[in-house]
């Protein structure tokens, strides 16, 4: 339940300038607004699980994005079920001045990396996801921006490629020269360079694909119910985790850096159990209203 | 929509240990929480209609009874729509552990003081509603406290009537002797005396049987939409009140106090408006957040 000090969980992310958020729990508009990015950009709503802490938030925000001016369609995405619950919902925020496009994913536990789904959003940004063990179909997601590899200015001179291609050449693109020459992007550029990869995982027990699903993020977010390990069967009970098993993932995927969130409303003071993580993964941050940070290309 | 600084309009009341709560908009179980009064003891949710603000957050305040330990039954009270709406949101708020009542009130537009309907909750407690003027079906709910005439133990001497039986007649219960004499109530009691009446009137335009219905209240919460005569023309269009309406309404019912609520999101300092309404009614206060009152029998 939202807390008076304490939002429910929720991804927001912004790339070239659109907008991406992850679970739509009650209340989740009013952060929205604090983070003070407008809502009007939000291009698409991703859904971990239906329950209610993860999209009671749902009609309001549809209002809220209806009176920002929203005009193009918003993308819904999430594990099947998704058309029927939105249709629900909706009928407390109807006649919406813009599309809803749903996506509904279908859910496969325990999904082998070879498997996994890359979808692409916009640009270089695309989205992976991977079936959790919830007491309902749960999603984990993977977001990443691939990096192409360096442009070799030596090499489209060599070749005599005219300048106004290499920007196109560099984003990726084939080209077609006047002289009927087809470049392709990999003739002049590097190796792909490592890209961001951010993996938010929620309301789900580890499963054995995460660590190679969630393999060298940037940034892992990762729920821990309860902080201590002896809460450990009571949040394995409500197929959930402690702080400690979110720190082993983070460990054993090789992630940079940690973030902890979807605490206990019994779990008052959070940051006092960090050390439960931390002993396994140093690198640990305890999810506070507003966490934010910039994911940028390591060079 | 909820703002960082103000939740949406609703109201809580409390009497002889139960609670009524009237509109449950996105985030309205955090000023439940804040107030202390716990979530356990609440009986009935009044709708005055099914637009976002007014019940979105529904569904997450369900678990949270749930989560309470409550298992008597809620009951939710509204205006036609009522059990589609409901049985629509709550998809994502399922398995309560409570029963749920549900009670479509007629919608009568402009409702004669004649024809109001008068609804028992608790003890003395009972409510009647009245159709306003929105752009759905929309209803407007008085509150009251009956209180029987004062006791009169000369008479009751009088009648040798036995102390045992006094605090039945004193409730309003007729009495039957062990002589077989039948004591009613109005035999010992005085004339009724004044009760508590209480109005909550939102997302309509003043309409004709308001001051009637509002008569004598001894407080009126009362929206406005915006707080300046400028913008009744933008009000009037939405279907909704300025402050000066308001105040109009709290001057021809007689009442002896109004509270504003409901403001835009456009209405950052709604306080700077006063004056509109106390030009008119100079009783006024400006709604905020957890504002809250003890109302007694005036002796």
């Amino acid at each position: 339940m939202p807390l008076p000090n304490r939002w429910l969980s929720s991804l927001l992310m912004r790339y070239n300038g659109r907008m991406f958020l992850v679970d739509c729990g009650e209340g989740t508009q009013i952060p929205l607004k604090l983070s003070g990015w407008g809502f009007k950009a939000l291009d698409t709503i991703f859904f971990t699980h239906f329950h209610a802490d993860h999209i009671s938030g749902l009609p309001g925000l549809l209002l809220t994005l209806g009176n920002s001016g929203k005009t193009d369609p918003l993308n819904l995405v999430g594990p099947p079920g998704l058309k029927k619950i939105v249709e629900s919902l909706i009928v407390i925020s109807p006649n919406l001045p813009y599309p809803l496009h749903l996506y509904e994913l279908p859910y496969v536990k325990n999904l082998g990396t070879q498997e996994e789904h890359g979808y692409p959003l916009c640009d270089q940004f695309f989205f992976r996801y991977s079936g959790g063990n919830h007491n309902i179909p749960c999603l984990t997601y993977s977001f990443e921006i691939s990096r192409p590899g360096k442009f070799n200015p030596g090499l489209a001179k060599e070749l005599n490629i005219p300048l106004l291609q290499w920007s196109c050449l560099q984003g990726g693109q084939t080209v077609t020269l006047e002289d009927g020459r087809t470049i392709e992007p990999h003739m002049v550029l590097g190796e792909p360079r490592r890209g961001i990869k951010l993996c938010y995982c929620t309301d789900t027990r580890p499963t054995s694909v995460m660590p190679t699903f969630f393999k060298d993020a940037d940034l892992l977010i990762c729920e821990g119910l309860y902080g201590d390990d002896e809460n450990l069967e009571n949040a394995a009970g409500k197929k959930h985790m402690v702080f400690s098993e979110a720190a082993t993932l983070a460990k054993e995927s090789n992630a940079s850096e940690l973030w902890l969130t979807h605490f206990s409303p019994a779990l008052k003071t959070p940051s006092e159990f960090i050390c439960y993580a931390q002993n396994i993964f140093v690198n640990t941050k305890v999810g506070v209203d507003l966490l934010s940070t910039t994911l940028r290309f390591v060079d």
